[in-house]
C-alpha cells in the first residue's frame, strides 16, 4: 500500500541546488548554506514555465503591452501605471521598441530603461521587444547583452519596419525575425525566453496566408517559446488561425492580442499601421459616435469583453494579451468584467520584490527603506549577492550613493506646485513643519485646505498597517517627534491577515514594534535619559547628519523585526534593523529634507532656512521594542520623554 | 550632552568580520551573508581572552586537570566524567602528556584523542600538554599540526622528564620548555594559546629559586600567555611566588594548582614525583588516619577549601586549577563549597555545542540526533562549513557513514550485562519490545525489577522536556508506536525557562511539536489515511530500512522546529527537520537496533530474530505539527490511527 502513495522519493533524490557555484570539497556543506527559500514559485520560474503552470492549473491570465513614453514626466506616470496595473496580476508586461527613438540607450524614455524599471523596480515579469531590420550584428548583440545585464529575461523578436521604401534583403544580414531568433539562441543559448509575432490574417507583406504560417513555423522551430498575435476584430479570426497553426505542427502557446477600442483616432491610426481592415459592423457603430470618446470607449469595452469571453469559452485560449496604448481605464475594465483582474492582497514578502534574476533569493532587507523600495533597489543594484535567510554582521554593506534624486523612478509623482500646497507655500517655524507631518498622519486638510498625501520620505498615503497606530502617531508628531516609519508589534497573526499578513498561507507572522523619527537635540537629550530605564527591552540608534551615532545595539548586530513561521519551511525574517545600513539610510533620509523640501523654496528664504535648520540640527532616531508579546512600550518611552521635558 | 554617552561609534566603524575570505568585488554583499550570530561570546573568544574577561568582570573561575586513561573502558568513563564535570562550568580542562604512552597517536587512550574528544564531543575548552625533551623537531611539529587539525587551540608547553639518568643538553635541540614555546610561536605564529608551568618552590632541578624565576620569565617572554603552577601546600607559598614573579616583570595570569588530598598513597606518589615536601602539620594529621580513605578525603577537602578561600580573598587570584587525578568527588565538593561550581541550566543553543573552531558559527542542526549529539558531530566532522542561520536545501549533506558504533565516545556507558537486564534476557515477541520502550518512558521497573535507564537511541534517562509528554508517550508506546524523539510545542516561553529555555536572556523560544517513532507497516497504512485529514498542518516523513520514503514535505525543504527571538539579534533557528538528512539518520537509527540490541543475543536466537524482524519490517516515522500556537494535534493523529485500526 505504501508504495502506491504519490509522494515518493528515493534516498538519492536531490532537490534543486540554486546555491550558485561552490568551490568546496565534496564533503563541503557549502551547497546547503546559500539555497533559496522557494517562498514564491513565481520568483524562480521562467516565463514559459509560469505560462505552462497556469495552463496546467486551468488558470486564465492576461498580459499588458506598453510603449515607451516621450518625456521624462510621462515616464514617471508610466511607472506609477505599472505599479497600479501590476496590482491586477498580469503574467507579464511588454515594452515596444521603436528604432527611431534610440530604444537601447540609457535615456529615461528608452525601451531598454523602461523595461529595466519594470523588472527591477516594479517587480514585473517583462518582455522587451527588439527589432533587427537594418541593424548590425554587433548592435543587436550589444542590446541583448545589456538587456541580460539589466535582468531582462524575455525578448519579443521582431523584424521591424524597413527604413525607406526600397528595402532589399541583405546577405547574411538580419532580414526577418527568424534571423533574430536564431541569433539569440546562438549567442545566448537558452538564457532568454523568446516570443514572436503571429498574424491571424497573415502578414500584410507575405505572399499568402499559408506562406506566412510557414514563416511562423520557422520562427518557432528556430527557438521561439510562444507567439503573441497581432490584433484582430473577430474571435473566429483567431480561432481559425490557431487551428491552422496546430495543423502545421506549431504546438507552443499562442496568445491572442486584444485591442479594446478606446477612441476613433487611435483606432484609425492603428489600423493604418497594421494594414488591417475594420469590419463593417464595427464601422457602422463607430462612425456615428466618432466625436463621443466615452461612447466609443464603452462600445470598445463591450466588444472586447464579448470577444474575450468567446475566446476563453472556446477552451483553446488560456491567456489574453492587451494592447493598452499606455492607457488604464478600458483595459482594466475589460479585465475586471472578465474576472481575471486579480488584486491579491497577499504578498510573498512584506516588501516589494524585484524581478531581477540575481535577486531571486533575496529575502532580507533593512526596514529603513520600507517606504522607498525603489531607492533601496537602486542603491543595491551593484551587489553580486543578496542576503538570504540572514542579514549578517555587515562590515561593509556598500550601499551606492544616492545623488540622483531626480531619477524618474525615484522622483515624486506630484509636481512642485502640488507639493507646495501640501507642505506650505511659506513656513513660519519648526511648528509649521510639525503641522505638515501631523496632517499627513491624520489625513485632514492643512490650514490652506489641502490634504497632505505624500511626504519626502513616502510618496504614498499612509499604509493601512501604519493606520493602526494613527492616534498615537498624531499625538507625537504634534509635539515634534516627526515620524517617518513605524510598525506595530504583532504576536503571531495568520499569514493570510489582510493587513499584516505575507508569505504562504497556513503560517504565522510576527513583528517587533518599530518607530523612526526626526527630532530636536533637546528631545534626544531627554529621550536618552528615559531609555536608560528601558535598557535591554528597547534597542535604539540615534544619529545626526554629521554621523554622530548613539546606540545600544550589541556588537552592531542586526535586529530582526519582522519574521514568519510557515508549514514545512525554515524561518523567514524579511526585515531587520541593521545598525550599519542605518548610517547609509541616514544620508538619504537627511538629504530628502533638502532635495525634496527645502529646494521648493527660494535660496535664503525663511522657509528654506527652517528646513535647513532642521536638517542641520535634528537627529534621526529609531527604536525597537524587543518584547513583541507585550504591549508596545515605545509610546510610553515617548510619553516619559515629554514628561521629563515638562 | 550626546557626545558624552558611552555607546558612540563613527559612521565608518565596523564590527568584526568572521565571515571568512570573500572573493567578491568591493560592492559585493558576500561579507554580510556568512557572519556569526555571536550568540555566545564564549564560542568566539580565545582562552586568554576569556580569562581576561572573567578577571575584568570580577568572576572567579576554575579549571580541571585530567590524565589519559589506561583502557578503552576507562576512556568511556572519563568522557562521561567530562560531561558531568563540564556541567559545573570549568573555564577549561587540560589533558596531560606521557611520552611513554604514545600520547600523540590515534589510540583511544592517547592524550591527543582524549583532548580531541573533550573539545569536539564534550564542547570543553581544552589545553593539551606537550613535552619536548628527547623529541625531534619533526615529531613535535607533527603533534602540533595534528592538534591544530583536531581543533585544539591551547598547548601547555613542558620540558618533560629526560629519559635515562644521564641527560645532556642537545645543541639546537629541545632542552627546555622555553625551546618548545619558541618553536610553537615560530611555526604556528599566534594560533595557539600557550601555557607554561610555574614552580612556587622553584623547580627541583633549578640552581636556585631565583634562577627558576628567571627561567619562567624567559618562557613568558618567548610567548607564553599564562602560567599554571605546580601544587603547593600553603597559600603563602603561592602568594610569595606571585609577588616575586611580578617583581621581575611577569605580568601574565598565574593560576595556582590546587591538589585536594584524596588518599594516602596518591599523595605519597605525587610528592615523590614532584619532589615536594609535605609540611609537618599535614603529615601529623594524615599519618594516624592513613588507612581511612574517607577521613583523609574529608580532611583534604577541608584543607583545599581553606587554602582556596585564602587565595581568593587575597584579591590576587581569579582562577583555581585543580589536579583531579581523574576523580570527581573531592574536587566537586571543594568547588561547591567555594561557590564557584556553577551549574548553569541555560544553554547557548538547545543542543550540545562543539568547541572546534570551525564549528564556531554552527547554529542549525537536524533534530534527529538530539539524543546522539556526539554521533552527529562525528558524522559531520569532515565538513568544511557549518550551517549558520539557515539549513538550506541540502542537495548533498554528505554525512559520514557511521560504521564505528564502538568508538569509545559513541559507545553506551552501560556494559552488556546491564543492558540485558534492562532490555530483557529473552524476548518473547514484539510486545516485549513495546514493554521496554514503555518502561523507559515511565521510569518504572521492568518485569524483572530493573529500571530501563537507556535505550539504543538514547544513552541517558528521559530528558526533562520529554517528561512533559510522559503520559501520552506511555500510552502510545504500549500500543507499538515506539518513540525515540519528541518535543512539545512551545508558543513563546521566556528564553530563561529552566526546561525549554536557551540562548541569551530577554528572549522568547518557540517549538513546533515533534514526534519520531518506529512502527509496524500495519500502523503506517492506517496512519497515512489519517494524515490526509491533517494535510498542510502536519508534515511527515515515513521511511523503512530499504529507503522507501513517503513524505509531504514541499520541495524537500527543511522545516524549522525550534527557534528563538532575542533582543537586538536576528532570529536563531537551531533545529530543523530536514528531509534529506533524515535519510542519513534513518541508516543510523535502524542500525542501532542491530548493533546495540540484537547483537546482545546469540545468532539465530528467538530474541535476536525478533529485533531483526522489527529492523527489517518497521518504518521510522516523524511528524511535525506546524500549528505551534494551537494544541498539539499529533496525539490526536495517533489516536485517530488506532481508532481506524479497531
Amino acid at each position: 500500500m505504501v508504495n502506491e502513495t504519490q509522494h515518493t522519493c528515493s534516498a538519492s533524490s536531490s532537490s534543486r541546488s540554486d546555491g550558485g557555484s561552490s568551490s568546496g570539497s565534496e564533503s563541503s556543506k557549502e551547497n546547503s548554506r546559500c539555497s533559496t527559500p522557494v517562498l514564491d514559485a513565481d520568483r524562480h520560474e521562467r516565463l514559459r514555465e509560469k505560462m505552462r503552470r497556469r495552463q496546467d492549473a486551468g488558470d486564465k491570465w492576461f498580459s499588458l503591452e506598453f510603449f515607451p513614453p516621450r518625456t521624462a514626466n510621462a515616464a514617471v506616470n508610466l511607472i506609477s501605471r505599472f505599479d497600479r496595473m501590476g496590482a491586477g496580476g498580469p503574467l507579464f508586461i511588454d515594452v515596444t521598441w521603436h528604432p527611431a527613438g534610440d530604444p537601447g540607450s540609457d535615456k529615461e524614455t528608452s525601451s531598454m530603461i523602461i523595461a529595466n524599471t519594470a523588472v527591477n523596480y516594479c517587480g514585473l515579469e517583462t518582455i522587451l521587444h527588439m527589432t533587427c531590420c537594418n541593424q548590425t550584428k554587433d548592435d543587436i548583440t550589444g542590446h541583448l547583452q545589456k538587456a541580460k545585464r539589466l535582468g531582462l529575461k524575455n525578448i519579443m523578436a521582431l523584424r521591424g519596419d524597413p527604413a525607406g521604401e526600397e528595402w532589399e534583403e541583405e546577405v547574411d544580414g538580419f532580414n526577418y525575425a527568424v534571423d533574430l531568433v536564431k541569433h539569440i539562441r546562438n549567442e545566448f543559448d537558452d538564457y532568454f525566453d523568446i516570443c514572436v509575432a503571429g498574424y491571424p490574417k497573415g502578414h500584410p507583406e507575405a505572399e499568402s496566408y499559408e506562406a506566412d504560417l510557414r514563416h511562423l513555423k520557422e520562427k518557432v522551430f528556430a527557438g521561439a517559446d510562444f507567439i503573441i498575435t497581432q490584433l484582430f476584430f473577430r474571435p473566429e479570426t483567431f480561432l481559425k488561425f490557431m487551428k491552422d497553426c496546430q495543423a502545421i505542427g506549431i504546438t507552443c502557446p499562442i496568445i491572442p492580442g486584444i485591442f479594446p477600442i478606446q477612441g476613433y483616432h487611435s483606432l484609425r491610426q492603428l489600423v493604418k499601421l497594421s494594414k488591417l481592415e475594420v469590419p463593417q459592423e464595427i464601422k457602422d457603430v463607430i462612425e456615428p459616435i466618432k466625436d463621443n470618446d466615452a461612447a466609443i470607449r464603452n462600445y470598445g469595452v463591450e466588444l472586447a469583453v464579448s470577444m474575450c469571453r468567446e475566446l476563453l469559452d472556446s477552451g483553446m485560449v488560456h491567456g489574453l494579451h492587451f494592447y493598452t496604448l499606455n492607457r488604464e481605464v478600458a483595459t482594466t475594465e475589460v479585465l475586471k468584467r472578465l474576472g481575471i483582474w486579480k488584486e491579491d492582497p497577499r504578498r510573498p514578502l512584506p516588501w516589494a520584490v524585484s524581478a531581477h534574476p540575481k535577486r531571486r533569493v533575496e529575502d532580507v532587507r533593512p526596514i529603513f527603506w520600507a517606504s522607498r523600495p525603489k531607492s533601496y533597489i537602486y542603491r543595491t543594484q551593484e551587489w553580486d549577492d543578496f542576503p538570504n535567510g540572514r542579514w549578517g554582521n555587515s562590515s561593509s554593506p556598500a550601499f551606492g550613493e544616492l545623488k540622483d534624486y531626480y531619477l524618474f523612478y525615484l522622483k515624486s509623482k506630484s509636481p512642485r506646485e502640488e507639493l507646495l500646497k501640501m507642505w506650505g507655500e511659506e513656513l513660519t517655524g519648526e511648528e509649521s513643519v510639525f503641522e505638515v507631518f501631523t496632517c499627513y498622519i491624520t489625513g485632514e486638510p492643512n490650514r490652506n485646505g489641502y490634504k497632505v498625501t505624500c511626504m519626502p520620505w513616502n510618496d504614498d498615503p499612509l499604509a493601512t498597517e501604519t493606520n493602526l497606530l494613527k492616534d498615537q502617531l498624531e499625538k507625537v508628531n504634534r509635539r515634534g517627534i516627526l515620524t517617518i516609519n513605524s510598525q506595530p508589534n504583532i504576536n503571531g497573526k495568520p499569514s493570510t491577515d489582510p493587513i499584516v499578513g505575507w508569505g504562504p498561507s497556513g503560517g504565522y507572522v510576527f513583528q517587533k514594534a518599530y518607530l523612526e523619527f526626526f527630532t530636536s537635540s533637546e528631545i534626544v537629550t531627554a529621550l536618552l535619559k528615559v531609555l536608560k530605564k528601558y535598557e535591554l527591552r528597547v534597542n535604539y540608534h540615534i544619529v545626526n547628519v554629521k554621523g554622530q551615532n548613539i546606540t545600544n545595539a550589541p556588537d552592531l548586530q542586526p535586529n530582526a523585526v519582522t519574521w514568519g513561521i510557515f508549514p514545512g519551511r525554515e524561518i523567514i525574517q524579511p526585515t531587520v534593523v541593521d545598525p550599519v545600513s542605518f548610517l547609509s539610510w541616514k544620508d538619504e533620509a537627511f538629504a530628502l529634507w533638502i532635495e525634496q523640501w527645502a529646494k521648493l523654496y527660494e535660496e535664503e528664504s525663511p522657509s528654506r532656512m527652517i528646513i535647513q535648520y532642521i536638517h542641520d540640527n535634528y537627529y534621526l532616531v529609531n527604536l525597537v521594542d524587543n518584547d513583541f508579546p507585550l504591549e508596545n512600550c515605545l509610546w510610553q518611552v515617548v510619553e516619559d520623554t515629554f514628561e521629563l521635558l515638562n
